[in-house]
């Protein structure tokens, strides 16, 4: 089957049909989502050198249950070892873990993959292939909100325009918070304009505004640098960024300010579909392109520009 | 009369008495702490050019409110502006503030000091002028420890073995908590497992052992990073420190391990003072040396000393 792997810095090739183990499914990839991380793992990130891509809806065509079987489905990212009883808020941090498509498991840029059937989640016949594919990076945008300390005054800024950022931005939204978002892509800004967000100028910043909640979601040095200045002191700033460099910092502003900074990487996917099948945050408006999974390279390029949002791959 | 600043990497000089404006008191310093914010400033933290130092105790000479006068004092050491109602916890972070010996304001490293009485808090007969010269940073350590998240398992990691993570053990001592120590230097891990603390060897978090609660008080990137790499997957690291550099940091390990960073500066000294009042608190033991004021080169140099902890002078 066709699959997308970063080997040797490869997209699509041609790899061995995934094989089904006890209690897994075999599920054929309707959609598929590039996200900040696969770039990443194109720029060295990790050493996964199989089958990458996890944001994902497909139909189920095999399974040990049969109730599975034909349901629309996408997926948590994170699991357990097989010895241990499957929880995605244990799995996000076992040290034997496997993350799909990113660490000691294949992925889902690809015909078909093997997923455990305890991690699946169905998708309501409201939910398209093309929302079910970015259920996984709404529940990441979900719990960066959910990181936040309540009750405190003025807009939560938005640091990038990007994925992950637009994304925040729909869930503010839908919590009925007022935010800001700084960005450098006009077309990204009016994107999340029209998802109720106000633009802020990185000027101000510069300038001396300050921010009591800040989410940085650009993952760049540069915007971390430009979230720990936006912060007011004493407030938060909550880091939503895979970064594949390290980062140099002024930590004495941390200190002295007393800024909580707060590391945030993996969502609760049923609350995020829970919103999507409730109508409460649509995101295919944020689908920049879609290509065949054959010419993913052309996709991975596309995905780099700074013009795009989301780009998924159809396999 | 005689007061130790940091202009032209001078330490005791010369200066005139200061003067006492309305709601100021006239402070006879009788003993002051060197610590690592006053050491930063001699190697550029701030571009503060008058008397420094900020840990003292002293006797009161003059005063607009009477009842002040003969008493033995310490004081809060962030002061909001004039206009403003004094109350430290606002001062902390008033863009307008001024700051003990460090940010427009004379310090304590004097024979005397002008202090706002607002800011006085009278010293007991039971503390003495050492102790009373520690309640500050007795103050830093206790707010440190309140920003720990409560009801996690295991023993709390103190990385560094200085002046602040010795009072950090004290703190941690007094409220019961178990804790470990990590340090590089043989005397102050004994101080330190005097107190109560057990040593954790650096070599066994590089082996992988993890803490869910870290107060990193090295003020080195180093120890910011050995800090970084002990705290387990959705712990907390509390950073304790002045850095008068930036830091090369893999923030990557704070996304994908959900790690907090709470930045702490200043505490509560009523607070601070209560414990040592009642004996709960025992810092004299800490204070390796005391030098007169005219010998402030003599002392800062022996409190660089990497066997050095709390050096003391007496004006």
């Amino acid at each position: 089957m066709l699959a997308v792997t970063v080997q040797g810095g490869q997209t699509a090739v041609q790899v061995p049909l995934p094989e089904r183990k006890r209690g897994e499914a075999l599920v054929r990839v309707k959609r598929v989502g590039i996200c900040g991380t696969d770039l990443a793992m194109f720029d060295g990130y990790t050493d996964h050198t199989g089958v990458i891509g996890h944001e994902f809806a497909g139909v189920v065509e095999e399974a040990d249950n049969d109730a599975w079987i034909g349901k629309r489905v996408t997926s948590s990212i994170n699991f357990t070892p097989s010895d241990y009883p499957f929880d995605w808020k244990t799995a996000k941090h076992h040290p034997r873990r496997t993350a799909l498509g990113i660490r000691g498991r294949d992925g889902t840029m690809a015909e078909y993959a093997v997923i455990p059937e305890d991690a699946l989640i169905e998708l309501p016949a409201s939910v398209s292939d093309a929302s079910g594919a970015t259920v996984e990076p709404l529940a990441a945008a979900m719990d960066a909100v959910d990181r936040l300390p309540p009750g405190v005054g003025g807009d939560i800024l938005v640091v990038g325009d990007g994925r992950i950022a637009q994304l925040v931005g729909r869930v503010l939204q839908q919590r009925h918070h007022r935010w800001a978002i700084v960005g450098r892509n006009r077309m990204k800004l009016s994107l999340a304009k029209r998802a109720g967000g106000r633009g802020e100028e990185e000027a101000n910043i510069h300038k001396g505004k300050r921010f009591s909640r800040v989410i940085e979601a650009t993952g760049s040095p540069e915007g971390i640098r430009l979230a720990l200045n936006a912060v007011a002191p004493t407030g938060t700033v909550v880091l939503k960024s895979t970064l594949s460099e390290e980062v140099q910092l002024d930590l004495s502003r941390v200190v002295v300010h007393e800024i909580r900074l707060i590391g945030s990487r993996c969502g609760d996917l049923e609350k995020a579909l829970e919103a999507m099948a409730r109508g409460k945050i649509e995101v295919t408006d944020m689908i920049t392109a879609v290509y065949p999974l054959a010419r993913a390279a052309e996709a991975f390029e596309h995905a780099r520009r700074p013009d795009a949002v989301k780009v998924q791959l159809e396999p």
